[in-house]
This record gives C-alpha cells, sequence and structure tokens, in this order.
C-alpha cells in the first residue's frame, strides 16, 4: 500500500511519516497530497490566535476534551513559527497536551517551519488536507505568534478564534483596533482575572459599532477559563453554531475554495522560485550577479529584469 | 531632472513621491532605483524590534534626537503591518514622533504594505535604500509586530536592538528564549518599573550562557527609560561600537551583501510569480484550474506542475 492509501486508512504512523516527508520536501510527499486530495473538504477547521500568553494552548487543550467526549477525531496543528518572540518551537510537541498522548483519537503536530516565505503557510494546508484525508471530523490549528504570516495562517480556517486576556497593558486599545475583522468568535479567557468583564464589554461594544446591522454572522465575545474549563461547553457550542451557519449560508464552499486557490498559487511561487534561482545558482549567473552586486556594476533590480527576459521565458 | 537624480540631491518630496510610487508598483519606480542603487550601502541601519508594549517608539523618537544632536541625518521606517495585534497601521506617521515633524533632518516614513509575502520585507529595503541614496547617515527601522516577518526585517539592519521591558508575564521565559540569537545590542526599557534589574540580570545570564568564549561581538544588555530619556546616551555608545566593531571585522560588507541578495531573490520571487499568474489568469487556465479543484478533478499540486511544465518554461 501506498503511504497515501495507509492514511486514508487512518494509519496514523503512516500519517506521521507524509508530514515529515513533507517537511522534508520531498518529492514522493507531493504525489501522496495529490492521492489524498479528493478524500479532504470534511474536517471542519478551527483556527485559534491570539497574544502570547492569553492561555491559547490550554483552550486548545479543553477545546479537545470536548470534541472527544464527543467521540469526534481530533487534529491539531500547532504553528511554532521560530520568532525570537514567540519561542513556541522550543515547547514542541513533547509538554504540548500530554495529556492527549495517549488518546488514539488525537493527532498532534507541531510545525516550526522556517525559511522561504509562504512555506509555514503552504505546509500548515498540506498538513490540515493530511489530517482531513485520514479522517480527522475537527482540526484545531492554534498559532503562537502573532505576525501577518500567522494570521494569514489563521484565516484559512473555517471558524476563526480570537483569543483576548484581561490586563495586556497599555497597548489594549491599538491591539483590539486591528482583531475585528478576522474573529468569527471572541475569548476573554482567564476570565477570574480583573478586568475581565470591562475587556468582553468592550470588545462586543466595538463588534456591535463594527457590525450594526449585520445579518449574517455576528461574533460574539464569550469568556472563558481554561485552566479550569469553564465555559468551554458554550464555546464548542458557538463553534457549531458558526459551522451550521457556514454550511448554511455557502460561506463554508467559498472559504475551502479560498484555500485551496491559495494552496495552489503559495505551492506556484516557491516551485516558480525555486526552479529559476536553483538554475542560475548552476550555471553561474547568481555569482556574477552577486559579484556585480558588490562592486555595483549591477543592482538587484537589474539583475531581475535579466534573468526575466533571458532564462525564464526564452 | 528625475525623480532619482532630484532624490540625490537630498529633495525630500522627491523621495517621498519616489516611496508613493514603489508603494504603487509603477514600473518607472524600478528604473529610479536602478540609478540610485550605487549611492546605497553608506548609510548605517539600526533595526529596532520587541514585543508590543515595549515603549519602541518613543525609544526610537530618543534615538533620533540623541543623533540629531550630533547633527546626522536620520531617516526612520516604521513598518506597520496590518496584523490585527499591532493596530500599528492605525497609528500611523500623524501621531508618530511628531516633534521631529518640522525638522528637515529627519525623514519618516510608515509601512504598512500587505499582500504579497515578502512584499514588506522587500518595500522596506527598497525604502531604505532611497534614504540611503538621499544621503541619511542613519536609518532606524521599527517593528511594530513581532512576528516571523518583522523579524526577518529587522535582522537585515547592521545592528539589531531587541527592546524588552520589566513584567511581560508568564510568558517570559519562553519569549527570551528565542531573542537571544537576534539582538546584537539588548534595551529594558521602562527601567523604572519592578522587575527591571531582575530582568536585565537574567538577559545577561542567557547571554553569557550564549555567547561564552565569544572573541567577537558579545551583546551586552542596557537599561533605558524611553518616556525620560535616561540612558540614551549610553545606548548611542553601544551603537556606535558596534557599527565600529562591524567595519574592522569586515561583518558590514557582508551584511550588506547579504540585504542586496535576499532583495534580488524576493523580487524575482514575486517578478516570477506576477507574470506567471498573471498569464494564466489572461488565458482561462486559472479559471479553469480552480473549477477542477472544485469538482477535485483537479487537485492544486498537479495544477502547478502543469503550469510548470507548459507555461513557464516551455
Amino acid at each position: 500500500m501506498t503511504l497515501a492509501e495507509r492514511v486514508l486508512d487512518g494509519d496514523i504512523r503512516a500519517a506521521a511519516r507524509l508530514m515529515r516527508d513533507i517537511d522534508d520536501r520531498f518529492k514522493s510527499a507531493i504525489e501522496e497530497l495529490k492521492t489524498l486530495y479528493p478524500h479532504t473538504g470534511n474536517a471542519y477547521i478551527i483556527g485559534i490566535t491570539g497574544p502570547p500568553g492569553a492561555g491559547k494552548s490550554t483552550l486548545v487543550d479543553q477545546i479537545v476534551s470536548a470534541y472527544r467526549k464527543k467521540d469526534l477525531l481530533v487534529g491539531v496543528v500547532a504553528i511554532d513559527p521560530t520568532s525570537p518572540f514567540s519561542g513556541g518551537a522550543i515547547l514542541g510537541d513533547r509538554i504540548r497536551m500530554n495529556r492527549h498522548a495517549d488518546d488514539a483519537g488525537v493527532f498532534i503536530r507541531s510545525l516550526a517551519t522556517r525559511g522561504a516565505l509562504g512555506g509555514l503557510s503552504r505546509s500548515t494546508t498540506d498538513v490540515v488536507n493530511v489530517m482531513d484525508a485520514m479522517g480527522m471530523d475537527v482540526i484545531v490549528i492554534e498559532t503562537v505568534g502573532v505576525g501577518q504570516d500567522e494570521v494569514d495562517i489563521v484565516s484559512t480556517a473555517h471558524t476563526t478564534v480570537v483569543v483576548m486576556v484581561p490586563g495586556l497593558g497599555d497597548d489594549i486599545q491599538a491591539i483590539k483596533a486591528g482583531i475585528l475583522e478576522i474573529g468569527d468568535v471572541f475569548v476573554v479567557n482567564k476570565a477570574d482575572r480583573d478586568g475581565a468583564e470591562r475587556t468582553a464589554r468592550e470588545l462586543t461594544t466595538m463588534l456591535e459599532m463594527k457590525h450594526p446591522d449585520a445579518d449574517g454572522w455576528a461574533p460574539r465575545v464569550l469568556q472563558t477559563e481554561g485552566a479550569r474549563g469553564v465555559g468551554i461547553e458554550e464555546l464548542v457550542q458557538e463553534f457549531d453554531a458558526h459551522h451550521i451557519y457556514l454550511k448554511e449560508s455557502g460561506a463554508l464552499q467559498r472559504l475551502i475554495e479560498e484555500r485551496n486557490a491559495k494552496l495552489f498559487a503559495d505551492t506556484l511561487r516557491e516551485e516558480l522560485f525555486e526552479t529559476v534561482f536553483g538554475a542560475i545558482k548552476g550555471n553561474g549567473k547568481y555569482d556574477e550577479i552577486v559579484a556585480g552586486m558588490r562592486d555595483k556594476s549591477m543592482d538587484p533590480y537589474s539583475a531581475v529584469q535579466e534573468v526575466m527576459a533571458g532564462r525564464a521565458f526564452s
């Protein structure tokens, strides 16, 4: 049996192996992903983001437990970029949600891909597709960082969850200003802390101003205490409500198509670059360009024009 | 006179106009950048990063004043990504450092580019090159976000400054773990706050463990109070020391070459993608691919292979 066939049978080892092959960019992995593609599009994908210290991992842990109680299979993709401010990659799978470690119904994968721009987004979609094809009912994508990359990734989910905490300091107004656009569900976590009510109320007011006559989905603000499991049931009910809304409004199909279009574009961008860059490295042109930029007989813009005119499309 | 010639004459309006043209991706801007390129490589570039709330803008403001006192021309590039957690783009140039607004020796530019991956990094380098060519002695790049993109940008500076504050909460250990690699200078800002000494001491210890026998540059931890200007003189002295180290060790030349190589690669990546993507949108192939992915007769990976084989290199 091919790896893909074993993945379709729900073989967790095969899935883990394929994900490693994806990381290593084995050509064979692309062939397996092709086989899996027609079997994707069934999982419900939740993206969770928020600033460091918001307690996202604990919350994810609770969400996983809630879905497991419903006997659903759950995949978790934890994005641990090598951002110097997240430090996430250090945490890794080891200490992450170890109480689910023995549960065959939970599949956890950390991604710390770095390097080519767009690489993280692409790897995430690939890994989500593997989990989707292997039959996971719910897939949770959790980002640690708070940069543009992480937001782009989370935005490819079906339901985007923004986790806040009370008392983030002076920046709270600035921080809030931009998040209203991306969240389908807002969570004020650590709701036992001082100021939780106020943070929730302010967020609610801002959302109401933003969506005054929403006849579609009107995002709500929920309060949770991840560490004690308080508010998780309501949170999962809100996810269910949003999932139903997406299906009935046709928005889900649109989201799925956007994700695939983005995967196509990201993959195309990297393949084009790698092919052409590989070619000019191989034939000495790149060294020539670098030397020219050094003595300023060449500039980066002219170099690109030369490559575009001469090599890529001759 | 061309825009580029006016920029070389130090014409601030021409520089502002060229930067707008760069934002708008006018083809003409590329030609101007080509003309400017041989005049770049003279400015000293400082990159400042750190989590939201660390007081970076106030610190930059003080650094600008310190260099102005030395009669140096200062450019500031403020990266305001449209990240939902920075909210930076809302701040913009308007309220940013308005006390330098009437100083012709200070040129401030906010960048909030979004969209194509790598776009922000590329625009930043383009804008820095314009400021460099127009004769700015020092250019400060400030990022608001803390994601991979922002770090990549700051890392293209000659001196990378990491700003921390006491009391960032539970995540402080995790946050610290990754930052040691990128900083040339560490600043504990808001040093009048409780815990500043401890934060500085912990950082110093971690840096000493990391660089036990550094015969090159050993990053130090400085304390500042940006709001009151405390510690700024020492900070700027540290920048001078690092700049001298870079010049004498030959590392500066290497950094300049790496920046140019990255600009070339980023520009090539986007040009390749835009050209090929434009072509398949124009001839109907893209619509065909999207339709195929929808009914699952096509998958994103095969679509890329088809485009790579059939169009780009035929």
